[in-house]
């Protein structure tokens, strides 16, 4: 596929441009993102911009229940729709320049430059501009501080070139913000008088009230404008709104500078009436270093993330750039700090999709953090999910099923996204949560999860399984009616392979870890469940085709019309975008393809040749509209030797948003598909592959590529992988020796192995 | 099952009660809805209420699309979903008695009473009440007339039974009124500037301006209060509503009476700059005549109607006032006065489903109209189809399909509704349409619409079929996969029988008749298209059971768990308001059959024993909670000799709203489904076909009735049927003699023809 668009230049480290994508402006501010996992926000311009654009700040944990309802509603729907709400705008610095405002929508500029750098995340930008004969350079930079979570830093400077006369910068705090998908132009701020004071910068705003006894947040936001010029200061206060104003005058050759500091406080930390003496004290202290101290701070603990996951390509600067941009903007979006939030799909770079945490987190996000973060870090995610078993209970209830059932799209681990086909049947996410424990167990050897909290989950989804299922008699099997797969281009379908085979393994180890930890265990089966769940086992129907000797992804699939995708036309696709929706579910054309998703979680438990035939009869009829997809498809090709094709899918996860491949990424960014990047070099080039306890490589080296290096975090050992055009080199950076499995040979790792490529 | 509630006597002729149902008053209201094909309303007050209850006045045709969407629009969408709105509330009389305002859900009342005569579509309430030591009777009275489609006269009348003060009358025309599901609380009326008239008592409102082309309503309300008596009068107007107070006056033994009337125009007919001289000129006219006089008109052209249309049943007094409450909200709603109108589901007496053409209309309500009024009613209503057959065009189109695909839900031929597994799947309704064309000719003999019009529309619907099915290469087989059948207790299934079948049999119907008006058609086929469609013809798939010797209802129906209804408790029932819809969806509990439903429309095409065993197998898994099952039902199982079945069946269609069998009838009134009383009687119980343009009938009688008798219109003849305990008797009314069939016997039916009832 040709790249669809590609605003920014190909740099190592950074995305820079010297051109303002006045057209393309959205995806011009998705790729600009930055966040520090408790807030962030799309790269709007600090100053006003009159141009299409989407204005968007949003705090990690702040959300608000959507009372919007359509005819349709079904019984047991959730009542709202939990949306991710735009929250205070507070980078906001309106520049006047001879009393012009400044709107680069309009106005002529020059030299403009923008640099987003993934090293330190300090998103900066320039531009030259002349009013009535004054013209100044722009400069601003801002970061959200990663040592401080709550300290946001702005910095305005003005060089003036030309002329003379004044420039007015009005700093803002600004709630009056309002979501894209609003109906009806609904708001979701309402002012407070939880706290007042007449000297300080601040707006105190909280949600409005709702019918859902959803609580309510309040947000605290706080700033000081400070600057070494001489300056005329005012300041205005409105409801949802303060603003500071400061005016220059300046002449050529002068330079002014506003360093604009703010902190957020949310009720989630602190309660309301606390709020501004809290944040009068983080400035306090912030206050006490430079902001060239704040600034070096920040950076330093950037460096610290990049030492332990950084991956290095030589040879391809577009591969390495795009592996860089998705590290960088999942550990933006969470680095586990905080167990009561998950990794939404688009960050803090859009509104679309709702909700916080979805399955994505746990099938795609959990390999990365465990490899490239502390153990607690994943352990954290785990836990969230424990934390909302008596939802998830709740969400099974409402199905009318026993057990416990994770939503699809929650904040608070209630189901809040309504379309029957995804919330009620798209249920295969409940294998995944316990894939995830398996996979956090298997991989870090601590049984102490599934031991205090990770049986109750298990059992939990058990029940659900076994209630979910029913007898045919005709069939004398087990059979799942009425879901949709990972494969969302087909709903409501009938054995799904995929649902089946997770359904099945989550009963088998559940009943394997209940066995092994019943002694310490805090739940109890009875007999008569354990035989039941024997019975689904020993009896699960999972449609096959002998004569094709594949996997059959549901039921009826071999009937439909096949066709691979080269039958499509460029008018064609992406598919949802130009075709009606019964259209793309009566094709065979696959979104993501959940065979080889069920062959890629479970890959010790089919044959190569399973596995192969599965791939070439699945991947030509994948259009890989699931930015999840094209990693598996990558990780699958690499271990079947068709480098070509993985080298394809990795170019297609590494650069999705980069290139905007899924002509979307103006909606805000594919957050949880960056791991697929990650995946495909780690788990696809490098084949990492941990069953059974047992760390294995079978790396290749892409043709292109001259080198590739990555580290991961394994039982408490960082070992740093290198692979180049002759040598794969495994170095035990810390921690105790390790027996491990390279090209199917076993060597022990004390220092370093080094063993020949295979080509 | 139990009669869930009766708020009203069993009469034959009549609704009344004694009883102010506070808790059931939504209920009350539905049942008290009238209306004349023009306007309607439900059963509210004229003074004001503030108990729970729903406003609701409508005008045919007059509607709006509603904005509101939610996250997961699906591509190719309609922008819209169009909504019946709430229109002027022009009943309104408030009374206030010694200036207390009159208000039934807070003062103690004495004596009330309500009727509703369906002999004359007279609604009327009385009710005593003392204010302050002032007693009066009130007594309302309302009628729409027949005769004058724009004229409502509501009647007020206070005797003063003891004490002495002031009785006020506020009589208002109100335009401030919402939407039941209004979002937001979303308005759709604006005040409008077209016509100014300081005398007049009226207002003209128009809907507000939306964003989808729909064309702007304006609707004009002009009033008179006229009295005998003493009064002193004074008007207000506001932008949207319009109030004359009259104030009287009273002491013991006085009566008033106040007569407001009202004449409606809409900018469907009149021009809104015309509206208020149109209306003025129509309140002069209908002033040439008194109350007494219009209210005869009214009366007469009722009984006109009745004369037609009756269905008398003696021995069961439930059943009688059950037919003939659905045939006059049927009539109420719809009399083929205006070709471009149809019967909504809910008439006027609700807003619930949106729209205002379904394809009820053409599967249940033509043969009912058909048989009931002149054949110039049934024509209009397949004109409304022609006329729209470019929205049909446009609706295939959006789906990437050839051809047309007449609406789910719409008013101006194009689809307003937004649910993909209606709006894009349930297409089965575009076979209706083309069995209505068969009907029509069929019954009438009439083969002008089919030659003028009928032909581009069955070739149209041919053509977007013959695009629709897909070729199964391993089944060598055509197939329809992605479908909602009539059941919509399923979704989104392969193969549903029904659609199969009716789909073929248009490829069918089309090819006939293009062959047998080819010379005189103006819609040209090719030669490959013949061919393709022959071949579909001849290799269409249906699922058929071999063992059970049944047709299934689609691919993996016999894989589900096996259940009669009678496993169902208390509790599971209605299943949509217990069950989540996945629940609903895998269990094998059914709507409505659609298998049934096919072998009802084409019950030539299939054996007594094919007949017999997909009855016995479907029946039981039937949960009847379309109201347009039971009467399909109910003909069949009298055509099976199930008598008892059969009058089960007609009981729960005839008294669904009357016993509120759904559990929803505080929504509205089911009216397409009430045609299936009829249905029951006339094809159920004097089993009347006239498949192959020959009449017949083999009528049984309910054991518990002493008889009943109806009347037909067929081929320029009015006959009646007569069926008592011991004889059939068909009598011709008028027209020419005509040969028909009764118990399989051939008769010439010139005067009476009677025949031993069969036991």
């Amino acid at each position: 596929m040709e790249h669809l668009k590609r605003l920014f230049d190909i740099d190592p480290w950074k995305l820079t441009t010297t051109t303002l994508h006045k057209d393309d402006f959205r995806l011009q501010e998705s790729l600009t993102s930055i966040g520090n996992g408790y807030m962030g926000m799309r790269g709007n311009f600090e100053e006003s911009y009159s141009g299409d654009h989407h204005q968007g700040t949003y705090l990690a944990g702040v959300w608000y229940p959507d009372k919007t309802r359509v005819g349709w509603w079904k019984n047991g729907y959730p009542e709202y729709f939990g949306k991710v709400i735009n929250a205070m705008n507070f980078i906001a610095m309106d520049i006047y320049v001879n009393d012009t405002k400044i709107d680069l929508a309009t106005q002529p500029i020059e030299d403009f430059y923008q640099e987003l750098n993934m090293q330190d995340g300090i998103l900066s930008r320039q531009f030259k501009i002349t009013v009535d004969g004054l013209t100044i350079n722009c400069r601003f930079s801002r970061f959200l501080s990663i040592t401080t979570k709550e300290l946001a830093v702005i910095q305005f400077k003005a060089e003036v070139l030309a002329g003379e006369g004044t420039v007015k910068v009005v700093s803002r705090l600004d709630n009056n913000v309002q979501n894209e998908d609003s109906n009806y132009d609904d708001r979701f701020w309402e002012t407070t008088d939880a706290v007042d004071n007449d000297t300080a910068l601040f707006v105190t705003a909280r949600t409005i009230p709702n019918n859902f006894g959803i609580e309510q947040f309040t947000v605290t936001g706080l700033m000081e404008n400070q600057t070494a010029n001489d300056v005329v200061r005012s300041s205005e206060k409105s409801s949802l709104a303060t603003a500071e104003t400061l005016v220059f005058t300046v002449k050529q050759g002068d330079t002014i500078a506003v360093d604009k500091k703010v902190i957020l406080v949310t009720s989630r930390d602190v309660a309301a009436n606390e709020q501004l003496a809290t944040a009068q004290a983080l400035m306090d202290e912030t206050n006490q270093q430079s902001i060239a101290e704040l600034t070096q701070a920040h950076q330093q603990a950037w460096a610290q993330r990049w030492a332990l996951a950084d991956v290095v390509i030589e040879g391809d600067h577009e591969a390495q750039q795009g592996i860089r941009f998705n590290l960088f903007q999942l550990f933006s979006t969470y680095y586990g700090e905080d167990e009561r939030l998950n990794i939404g799909p688009k960050g803090f770079t859009g509104e679309k999709y709702g909700g916080a945490t979805y399955w994505d987190t746990e099938a795609y996000a959990v390999p990365l953090y465990l490899a490239l973060t502390d153990s607690e870090v994943t352990k954290n995610l785990l836990k969230y999910r424990h934390n909302q078993l008596p939802q998830a209970q709740h969400n099974a209830r409402q199905q009318g099923l026993a057990g416990a059932l994770y939503p699809m799209v929650t904040f608070t681990g209630v189901e809040c996204h309504n379309e029957w086909e995804i919330t009620f049947e798209e249920i295969h996410r409940n294998g995944a949560i316990a894939y995830a424990i398996y996979n956090y167990t298997n991989y870090t050897g601590d049984t102490s999860y599934i031991k205090n909290e990770g049986l109750e989950v298990l059992v939990e989804i058990a029940r659900f399984w076994a209630d979910r299922v029913h007898y045919s008699k005709r069939n004398d099997r087990y059979m799942i009616h009425g879901v949709t797969g990972p494969n969302e281009y087909e709903n409501n379908i009938n054995n799904n392979w995929y649902t089946n085979y997770i359904a099945t393994w989550v009963l088998k180890y559940t009943l394997e870890n209940y066995r092994a930890f019943q002694s310490e265990a805090t739940v109890t089966l009875e007999a008569a469940e354990l035989t039941k769940w024997e019975d689904i086992i020993a009896k699960m129907y999972f449609p096959v085709d002998n004569e094709l000797g594949i996997f059959v992804q549901h039921d009826t699939f071999l009937d439909k019309e096949l066709l691979p995708t080269t039958a499509l036309s460029a008018s064609d696709v992406p598919l949802n975008q130009n075709w009606s929706w019964d259209r793309i579910l009566r094709s065979c054309f696959i979104k993501q393809a959940d065979v080889l998703q069920g062959i890629y979680f479970f890959g010790d438990q089919f044959t190569t040749e399973e596995k192969q035939r599965n791939f070439d009869f699945y991947e030509p009829m994948t259009v890989h509209e699931s930015s999840l997809s094209p990693s598996i498809h990558a990780v699958l090709a690499a271990e079947l030797g068709m480098e070509e094709k993985a080298v394809e899918m990795y170019q297609r996860t590494a650069r999705l948003d980069l290139d905007n491949y899924n002509n979307d990424t103006e909606d805000g960014l594919h957050i949880t598909s960056m791991t697929g990047s990650w995946l495909a070099i780690v788990q696809g080039f490098a084949q990492m592959k941990t069953f059974d306890e047992q760390l294995s490589f079978a790396p290749f080296l892409p043709k292109s590529w001259d080198k590739y290096a990555f580290h991961i975090n394994y039982r408490n050992r960082q070992l740093h992988i290198n692979i180049d055009k002759e040598w794969v080199t495994i170095t035990l950076k810390s921690g105790d020796a390790l027996a491990l499995t390279i090209y199917g040979e076993e060597h022990e790792l004390t220092d370093t192995v080094q063993i020949a490529l295979k080509k």
